[in-house]
């Protein structure tokens, strides 16, 4: 752990520290907290196919209006008609927490505006901004499940109830708009809303928090986006208040739920349900940067640490618990009963996208990369119309088709399901697609880094002017080679950084040009325009003049190689993984020859696995069945393992993409001969 | 599987077939299915100190007031005076199944009093009873939550209220009423209760069941003890109303939860809710045997193969999941997140039982051994004034003390709690432990079975008269010897069996006497009064004439043995657990050195295991800590395992009692070297 001082205001490299409004595609981004790093423009960079380019179109041409279409059909945008219409009763469809879909729709629609021009977007955005808007109250307060007739009154239940959750989200859709287009009338409603929660929870008031963290990174964002020092104080409040056991306990459920057993600066590890966790430490990060205390983000990295060294699956993915959707213990990683949701994916890459930009380190981005490749890119099928949740990394018995039509009661099932009844993870995985390419590339200073590889145009304001344009050519994440041709720079010299991941070793870095150059990290005789030279993990950085045609061409190996628990991860003891570049793989039953059970299999540790089409080979065997005593529990006193049958070409398959030729049995982690 | 005819009355061995009340403690036992077999009556049986004996006096003497006093003090048992009172109202302590321990009680207290004749227990079941019946409407309906002033309408909430579950307990706690002093006011409370849910519930009524089984089992207990057709009727329509889908889910909770997904003579295995799925496997083995239904005992018993043999944990634990509290798929058995509710151990002991009695076999009895042992066992303190509700096999973090005078919120926590917010564990522990000893023993024909073992008094009556008399001498489980001397017996040959369970390889029989006898499953050349002959697991049968002085005395074997899972089981994989007789042992942190983390001990597997203490010593290294790379998750290519540091005398002790000098981490499973 290291720990960090925050740039102040004015004290060097930053043109983000600055709380002004920024308006207009090319400035947008998800968030510009003032440190060292600002993340890209949704302008600036423009995905070109591949791997990425291919989701965020699905998303936007399938995504999103599958998410509208099923909250129209479940009546949860009609809701906010209710309201304004003052027709509201006892009985209102959806969740006490639908309202935030309908906003988190509203962001992802104002991304895919912003980065994309469609009117039809806008359209959309703007005819539900209408809705939203006719169903506020006169005082700014907002929601359809409470404080209306026949509904409990306003803030009666903070600790199930969600209103702050909600009101948090629509304040994040309104920064997205204010970062697309500027204030127009959803950025009017959210701070109406704002100054409400402001006069109701603020100093002296209703010294109170809700159930659900969100609010916290809502008003942080706000505050920063529209210079308003209120929203962010308010927000610092929300995040001081919580970790003191005032909230009411929800049923069997105990205060480390959502956090509120221990003050956020004081807490070591994430623990609770994982969702409010990671919202909590990504609205923590950002009062934390806004208000230059060190200490407060010194205990979000730390809590950062020890939950990805100790509570973090192999995919990236976060929580381990069915019962409460939660973080286990330090090293209580089932495979099977993982469950990873997407939206913990999603806030995860919030919480890493918060620390990189307030401290530069690469590990912030390398668990980027491991989390938007293994579980958000999970989630979504193919065609962008039905989705995981939970995302477990075995899978023991295969799933039941899921109706096309039908509401999914359950977050699990082996199956993507087209909607659920808690339907939280298809908007968050529509707003998380529609910005990934702000994702990619930072700029800090007259220094440009690319964080994650996809086929994209770039073209990056650096802090003190001028521009630096960069096409990047790769079949990332399959093949390793990424291409960089600058295609535009300033007469000046900058830094290109390119960041080596840190299963990359054995990387290569090459620079065709004709001029001087050095490549940092690069092996002593690594000489500009010469062949390849080894690239340790971690930053790969070219600083010169740079001049149009320049190509610098980073190779990462993407030959499959084998992956091991750390021994203290009991459930995957004598177990492998296999990944590929930065995608975990898997054994799907599928694939498996007929007769042949995955608990069966052992795979050859000797035997290193092979690349083939989009995944690996690895030798294996079939094994046992186990000589099983009838009648008994599965113990017995032969500690000597079933004898191999059979010999087994095992292929192994991206995990994100598993299930979806048709509902099947899986592992990630197979145990070894 | 083997299929079982099952006898009819009349057919031949068994007097136990015959539907007829029988009063008094020498008849009395927990149910006496018309099979093959009877169980020992409450009267014929008398612990002599011991494992057992100590844990049933403690249950007498401290647990029976120890729970009356919790229910008192939370209004449990005042509920019973509000509605009496006509004072209902919206606000009523307790889950909507807080009667069901009040009933639980009042079977505990009949059979303390049927074992001990202590008029205490008596004057207190005949209270509790006049509080309940003052409760009872005029038409036999007889609930504290519901139907009454202020509360929601009788049967509005089948699916989650409880209310037909209620019901089975106290109809359970009439027949050990009548089994114990027969006729009196708790049965014909029970009477007209029963008498209520025919008429609603019969067919052509309100063709509806409960969400939680129990009814089936206390109508068809009921219908034997009196001899009443209507209620084993009733019950046979709950069992075979079930597995249709015809129960309102509950929130998130599909229909597996309470067994309605698939009808209960198709299911193959336990899934959902385990105290659900065992209570009602437990009362469709009762209406099998009652109806002469083998195809329904076939049903039963292939569940019980299918679960035992895959979900089943090394204790006889089952529950693989804290979120429904239920079965997991086969193979699933994580020992951290085990459930392994004490209820369900409970319930799995009453399936088990019904399955012995009805068909003989001795896997019953060997399950029994194990779940009385590892789980019923476990439960209490030593001073039976706090329990486990989960059992886990593995405790990764020490556990929090629980206050003396707290409601514990939490089935789980790693220290055992004096009450809990759903308490059902306590008083199902001391329904057993009252009548633990009448599965000690069973009577079929003139064969006499020792079933479990512990130092007792033994006078058992044979089916067509005369009498067994046996003292049985034994430091079980710890010593493994079992002296059974002969202090009565009939002028004709009968027949004595021993268990011998299926863990004893290299068991022993002995038979001291001057008459001729038979040691049936002895080596050829065991001669009676010879040396000590080998026997095999299963039984160990004397058939003569019986003389006071014989001594049959069973040796076995309880040296330490290390017990390792079956492959398929994934989570303990290279582990190896260690076991002592019928005893589960475990690994507590108290035990460790100073510095010596449990994550970091490895068990030598080349070493055997020695007995020490109550425990056992096994040869063990301490290892890392492991080179984990700082702000990854806890994976990576290093498949070395980590080096030895230090030799280890790793001390076993019994899992039955951890946690008790002490909130500590443990495991059962340990990785080996």
């Amino acid at each position: 752990m290291t720990d960090h001082t925050i740039a102040r205001p004015g004290s060097g490299s930053s043109a983000g520290s600055a709380a002004v409004p920024v308006a207009g595609p090319a400035a947008a981004r998800p968030v510009v907290p003032p440190g060292t790093h600002r993340g890209a423009g949704i302008g600036e960079v423009r995905l070109d196919g591949g791997f990425w380019g291919r989701l965020q179109e699905t998303n936007g041409r399938a995504t999103l209006r599958h998410c509208l279409d099923w909250m129209e059909r479940l009546g949860w945008v009609a809701n906010f008609d209710r309201v304004a219409a003052g027709t509201t009763g006892g009985e209102r469809p959806g969740w006490q927490f639908s309202d935030s879909e309908v906003y988190k729709l509203l962001e992802a629609l104002a991304w895919e505006h912003g980065r994309t021009g469609d009117p039809g977007a806008n359209e959309l955005l703007e005819a539900l901004t209408e809705r939203v808007a006719a169903a506020q109250d006169p005082d700014g307060y907002l929601n359809t499940c409470f404080g209306h007739a026949g509904q409990p009154g306003r803030y009666t239940d903070l600790s199930s109830g969600h209103e702050l959750y909600c009101t948090g989200h629509l304040l994040q859709a309104a920064v997205a708009r204010l970062r697309t287009v500027g204030e127009d009338r959803l950025v009017a409603v959210a701070r109406r809303a704002a100054d409400h929660v402001c006069r109701e929870f603020g100093e002296g008031a209703r010294e109170e928090l809700c159930g659900h963290p969100e609010i916290e990174l809502g008003l942080a964002e706000l505050g920063r986006a529209l210079g308003e020092p209120r929203y962010t104080e308010q927000a610092r409040l929300f995040v001081e208040r919580r970790g003191r056991g005032t909230l009411r306990p929800i049923a069997l459920l105990g205060p480390a739920y959502f956090q509120d057993d221990v003050p956020v600066r004081e807490a070591d590890a994430w623990r609770g349900h994982a969702v409010r966790a990671l919202y909590l430490a990504a609205g923590a990060a950002d009062v934390a940067v806004d208000t230059l205390d060190d200490d407060l983000l010194a205990a979000v990295e730390r809590q950062w640490t020890r939950s990805v060294e100790r509570r973090t699956y192999l995919t990236g993915g976060m929580g381990s618990r069915h019962q409460d959707e939660g973080f286990g213990d330090d090293w209580e990683l089932p495979p099977d009963r993982a469950y990873c949701e997407t939206c913990a994916g999603v806030a995860s890459v919030m919480v890493s996208w918060r620390l990189f930009l307030a401290t530069g380190e690469v590990r912030y981005a390398d668990l980027m990369e491991r989390t938007l490749h293994n579980v958000v890119a999970t989630s979504p099928r193919t065609d962008g119309r039905a989705f995981f949740y939970a995302n477990p990394l075995q899978q023991r018995v295969a799933g039941a088709d899921v109706l096309p039509d039908a509401v999914n009661p359950r977050a699990e099932g082996g199956v993507r399901a087209p909607w659920f009844d808690v339907s939280c993870c298809p908007t968050n995985v529509a707003r998380t697609l529609a910005s990934w390419h702000t994702y990619a590339a930072s700029v800090d200073g007259d220094t440009v880094t690319l964080l994650q590889y996809a086929a994209a145009d770039l073209s990056l304001t650096l802090d003190a002017g001028g521009e630096v344009g960069l096409r990047v050519r790769t079949q990332y994440p399959l093949d390793g080679t990424v291409r960089v041709e600058v295609t535009a720079a300033p007469d000046r010299p900058v830094t290109l950084r390119l960041r080596v991941p840190h299963w990359a070793d054995g990387a290569t870095v090459a620079v065709a040009t004709v001029a001087v150059a050095t490549v940092a990290g690069a092996a002593p005789g690594a000489v500009p325009g010469s062949p390849p030279a080894p690239v340790a993990p971690g930053w790969a950085e070219v600083r010169r003049v740079l001049v149009p045609g320049d190509v610098v061409t980073l190779v990462l190996p993407t030959a499959p190689r084998f992956t091991w628990p750390d021994p203290r991860v009991d459930a995957v003891r004598g177990s492998v993984a296999v990944e590929r570049g930065p995608l975990v793989l898997c054994l799907e039953s599928g694939d498996l020859p007929d007769g042949f059970a995955m608990e069966d299999v052992r795979i050859d540790p000797a035997t290193p696995p092979r690349p083939a089409d989009d995944g690996a080979v690895a030798r294996a065997f079939v094994v046992g069945p186990p000589d099983h005593r009838p009648g008994r529990p599965p113990f017995g006193p032969d500690p000597a393992p079933p004898a191999a049958r059979a010999e087994l070409e095992a292929r192994f398959v991206p995990y994100h993409r598993w299930a979806e030729r048709g509902a099947s049995t899986m592992r990630v982690f197979v145990p070894t001969a």
